[in-house]
C-alpha cells in the first residue's frame, strides 16, 4: 500500500473532484472502465476475463485417459470451484442423460432394485464437505521428481460440498442378506471403473451423491451420480455410478489389483490402501511465485486427513529446525480440507518453508525420509503410492520460490 | 424405484451379458452414449448440457439496474454456485482490472492509505461462509403478491464461502482517530453505491473480500473487491469496493435515506434496519413443482439468521396447526444458510407446508399477520421492507404445488 496523495498532489495531477458521494478518488486506480454503465443481469454467470486459473494436464497416452490438476496456488478458502476440480478419467467424460440414467442395486439383497434420479431424490439427503484426493497425488515427491508448482505436486486434490443419499439408506431399501461383507461399485462410463468397498464403510458415511457445491455434479465428477467415499482414495469414489452389487468377497478388479496398489520394499503389492492419511501443503508462497521485497506475507495452505479432523498444523521457515503453530480457519470438518495460515516477516534471506499436520488420531505427517524408511523408494506399478510426506518450498534471496 | 428385471426378462428383452466386471446392466437405463469414449480433460469445466437452472429477472426500468434471482428450488446443500448467486445492480456490472484497482482508506485516520489487491493479500486472511440477502427479498409476500415459485419469492438470497481481510486489519494499518463512529463505503461502479456502517460492526466481522467459493469474486458480486457485512442487508455489502472513509456521522446516502428504508404504519421511514432477522423457506416441494403420487418425499429448505446460528426449524404440513422438528444439516454456522429436512409421507390429500425457524437469540420467525400487526401493510418507498414472515406452499390433490 501507499500513502494517499495529498490534495495538493491531486490538484497537480489535474484531478477535479466530483461524481459520487465521496469525491477525489478519480486519480486513484485506472477505473475509467468501471465508471461506465456495466453489463446487465445474466442467467448463469461467468468469471472475470482477468481470471485465468486453469487445470493443467499433460498429453494423454490414450484418448480420454489421464488427469488434470487443480491450481491450488490460486485458490482461496476451502471450497474448490467445481470448474477447477481435478479430473482423473479412464475413458473420458461420458455424456449421460439424467432422465434415463439408472442405478442398479443387486447381489446379496432381498429385493434387487433399480433407482432413477427421481427415486433417489425422494429419500432423506445429506450435504457434507469432503475432500477427494487421487492416490497418486504428490507421488512425484516420493519418487524424487518434485513438482515445480503446488498444482503439479499436489493438484490431484479438491474439496467440495457433496449432496446425496446415504448408501445405507439405499441398501436398507433393498434389504441386505446376512452374508454381505463387501459391495462392488461400477461406473457407467466406457471404462466401467469398478471398486470393492468393505460393508462397514458402505454403511458408515458413504454417499450416493447427485449434488456438488450447490448444483448438480459436474460431468467430470460423475454426473449425474457418483459414490462419495469420505477420506478414501479418489479412485474408489466411483463416478457415473451405474451399479452397486452386494457381495461376500472383494472383486479384485483391475483398479484394485493391477493398479492403485502400493509396492512395498520386498516388491509385493499392498492390498487395499483405502485411507488417505493426514497431509498438508503450503499453497502460498509456493513454487514459481515471487515475493516482491522484504516484509510481511501470509504463509497459507491446506491440510486434511482421511481419518478425522485436523487438530494442528505447524509451519517451519527453516526446513524443519523450528516450528510455529499456524492458525486453522474454522469450521474444521472431518475428512475435509482445512485452511491454515501464519503471518511471516520475510527478512530477505533464504528460507525453506514446510508445513506439518496432525489429525485427531494423533497421527503426525511424516517426512519423506521417514516414509522411505518404511516403504522404500519404489512406487506402485502405476505410481499410486499414497505419499503424504512433508513438502518444502525454497525462498531465494531474489524472492523467487522453487521446489529445490 | 422398481424391481430389477429377472434374468428371464432380460433375456426376453434380448440382452446379452458382457462388458464390465458386472454384467447385464445394459438393458437398464439408456446409457448407450455413456459407453462411448467420453470427452477429454479440460482447463475450466462447464456444467452438463442437461442442467438448465438459471437466474431469472424481469425487464429493467433502466439499463443495468434491476435484480436477478437464485433458483433455490433447484439447488442442493448450502453453497450457492457463484454462477447462480442473485444479482442486484444499480448501474450494471463494471469491468474492473484487478491489477490497477485500488482501495482508498481515508477520513478520520492517522495515515490515509491506498491499497492494491496485492497489498491486501499480504495481510492475514479469513474464509467464512455467510449468506447475503437483499432487504427486499420476499417483500412481495408482505404486499400480498406472493411469488409463484420460491425463486420468485425468496431468490434474492445466496450463500457463499467468502475470503478476505478483516476490515479491522485494514483500519488498524491506517490508525483510526478517537472520534471515529462510522465508516462510509463506496463502490467504484458508475452508481457509486454508498452506505454508512457503525464503527462497532466495522471492527467486528466485516471482511474486505476478494474470494468467493474458492476463486476470485464473480464480476456480479463485486470483482475484484467487495465488503462482506455478515448478517446485514445485502445492499450494505458494497460491491466493486473503491473507498472507505472513516467518519463521525453516517452520510445518509440515497441508499439509506431515500430507499432501503422501511415505511412504518405512521408513514415515517425507519432509519437503518441493518440486520436480516431469522427466516426460513421450504425449497422443495415448492411452487410449480409436482408430486408424482402418494408416498415418501423429503421436505427441505433453507433457514438463516443475521444475528446468529439457527437453533431450530419446525415444519408444518397443516398450515401451522401442528409442527414437527426438522433435521438441521451441519455444520450450523452463524449468519449462514442452514439446510433443514424432514421426511414426509404424502397421503394424497391437500396439505399446506410451512417452516418456522428459531435462532440463538431465541427469536422465532413470525407469521405474516404478526408482522403486519407491527408494521402495517405498506412497504418502503422501494419495497425494501425486510419481510421475514412464514411462507406457505399448498399441495393440491393432483400433486401440484402452488403459492395459494
Amino acid at each position: 500500500m501507499r500513502r494517499k496523495p495529498s490534495r495538493r498532489e491531486l490538484l497537480r495531477m489535474g484531478v477535479v473532484a466530483g461524481g459520487g458521494v465521496l469525491a477525489a478518488r478519480e486519480a486513484l486506480g485506472a477505473d475509467a472502465d468501471a465508471r461506465k454503465l456495466g453489463i446487465p443481469l445474466g442467467p448463469y454467470g461467468e468469471r472475470s476475463p482477468f481470471e485465468q486459473s486453469v487445470r493443467t494436464f499433460g498429453a494423454s497416452v490414450t484418448p480420454g485417459t489421464g488427469s488434470s490438476r487443480t491450481p491450488l496456488q490460486e485458490l482461496y478458502g476451502t471450497i474448490t470451484p467445481s470448474a477447477l476440480h481435478f479430473e482423473r478419467h479412464h475413458s473420458g467424460v461420458p455424456k449421460i442423460d439424467p432422465n434415463t440414467h439408472e442405478l442398479l442395486l443387486d447381489g446379496l439383497v432381498e429385493r434387487p432394485l433399480v433407482f432413477t434420479l427421481k427415486d433417489l431424490k425422494k429419500f432423506p439427503s445429506a450435504s457434507r464437505v469432503y475432500f477427494i484426493e487421487c492416490a497418486g497425488n504428490s507421488g512425484r515427491e516420493h519418487e524424487g521428481r518434485p513438482g515445480e508448482t503446488v498444482q503439479r505436486s499436489h493438484g490431484l486434490f479438491s474439496n467440495s460440498e457433496w449432496t446425496g443419499v446415504r448408501l445405507k439408506t439405499v441398501l436398507d431399501e433393498a434389504g441386505v442378506k446376512p452374508t454381505a461383507r463387501w459391495i462392488v461399485a461400477e461406473g457407467a462410463d466406457a471404462s466401467r471403473m469398478s471398486r470393492s468397498i468393505p460393508f462397514d464403510k458402505a454403511l458408515d458415511d458413504v454417499l450416493v451423491a447427485f449434488g456438488q457445491n450447490g448444483e448438480a455434479l459436474r460431468p467430470e465428477q460423475g454426473y449425474p451420480l457418483r459414490l462419495v467415499v469420505p477420506g478414501w482414495e479418489g479412485n474408489i469414489n466411483i463416478k457415473w455410478l451405474g451399479r452397486i452389487m452386494v457381495t461376500e468377497e472383494p472383486f479384485m478388479t483391475r483398479e484394485e489389483a493391477a493398479i492403485y496398489t502400493d509396492l512395498m520394499p520386498d516388491g509385493k503389492g499392498r492390498w487395499f490402501t483405502f485411507v488417505m492419511e493426514a497431509k498438508s501443503v503450503i499453497t502460498s508462497p509456493s513454487g514459481q511465485q515471487v515475493l516482491d521485497g522484504r516484509g510481511w506475507y501470509e504463509i497459507t495452505g491446506l491440510a486434511w486427513s482421511g481419518r478425522s479432523r485436523i487438530t494442528r498444523v505447524e509451519v517451519s521457515t527453516d526446513a524443519g529446525e523450528t516450528w510455529t503453530d499456524a492458525q486453522l480457519n474454522g469450521p474444521v470438518l472431518p475428512k475435509a480440507a482445512t485452511r491454515f495460515s501464519l503471518p511471516w516477516k520475510w527478512d530477505g534471506g533464504e528460507a525453506a518453508l514446510q508445513s506439518r499436520c496432525t489429525d485427531e488420531t494423533g497421527y503426525v505427517q511424516p517426512t519423506r525420509d521417514q516414509l522411505i524408511s518404511v516403504r522404500g523408494l519404489r512406487a506402485g506399478p502405476d505410481g499410486f503410492n499414497h505419499y503424504n510426506g512433508i513438502k518444502t518450498w525454497f525462498v531465494h534471496r531474489d524472492g523467487k520460490v522453487s521446489h529445490v
